[in-house]
């Protein structure tokens, strides 16, 4: 079963490449045994570096169910889901993750996935990307608004 | 100059959490000092959990631009990024961040982003996201078509 649906999201990603939208990846959002979405990579054709197979399903999951949390689904990705989308896996609530290649497969691909896993745990000093934080203060009013707002919808 | 520019995603996100329209973050993508596209919250409007400020910029900054990846630009956050947004500013190649409020700051105001923080780094079997790597081999297959295609585009 768990199999089936992994050789699934490993068949988007072929066909992906061999139809030249994007690259060697895919992933299918699962509920109950039942398929809610697939996605696959399209961030060249859809010019768009945030679409990735596990964000494409996800967004397609939500727009199919009505709602912005995916708690009682799963997730199935031909590969380990790089930070972005692994993140995106905490933020939509998935119950489970199941993934067939490795960050280090895909980067041996010629892919990013492992370099950006090395980054997100560094202080923001000394990540490759040039950051600067300030005027922290003044960052914090929005929380405070946020805090004080009765009728906001948490997520 | 740059308080400004991160004066202005403050100013996004107050009105975003004012208006209803989602979670108190706003981003701002800058070229050449000039603002090319802005993004605030909107997980819970959209019903997308990936729509957080920083994605919906980038996304907006590449239709704008026609382009994959936005090397040349800034981005001005309200807040630290999460690791899913850190990934998407990686992915996109952007030259540098901004940003005010911290990690922490969110965690406070009862956000995620510190716990994705500690979860990212972590072994797989030690997240609290259930997860299980199975065919990996089989796995390998798109990448192995991936790299014997010579058409394609790398990003």
């Amino acid at each position: 079963m768990h199999e089936e649906l992994l050789r699934r999201a490993i068949r988007l990603a072929v066909e992906n490449v061999q139809s030249g939208r994007g690259g060697p990846f895919g992933a299918v959002i699962v509920r109950d045994g039942e398929v809610v979405a697939e996605g696959a990579n399209r961030v060249t054709s859809d010019k768009d570096p945030t679409a990735h197979a596990e964000i494409q399903a996800i967004r397609a999951a939500c727009l199919k169910l009505g709602r912005f949390d995916l708690r009682g689904c799963v997730i199935y990705s031909s590969c380990e889901p790089c930070p972005m989308c692994l993140g995106a896996i905490y933020w939509a609530r998935l119950d489970a993750l199941y993934f067939a290649a490795t960050h280090n497969d895909a980067s041996a691909a010629g892919f990013d996935d492992s370099f950006i896993y090395t980054q997100v745990p560094l202080k923001a000093e000394l990540r490759s990307l040039p950051t600067k934080r300030l005027i922290e203060a003044e960052g914090k009013q929005p929380f405070a608004i946020w805090v004080a707002n009765e009728s906001k919808i948490p997520y």
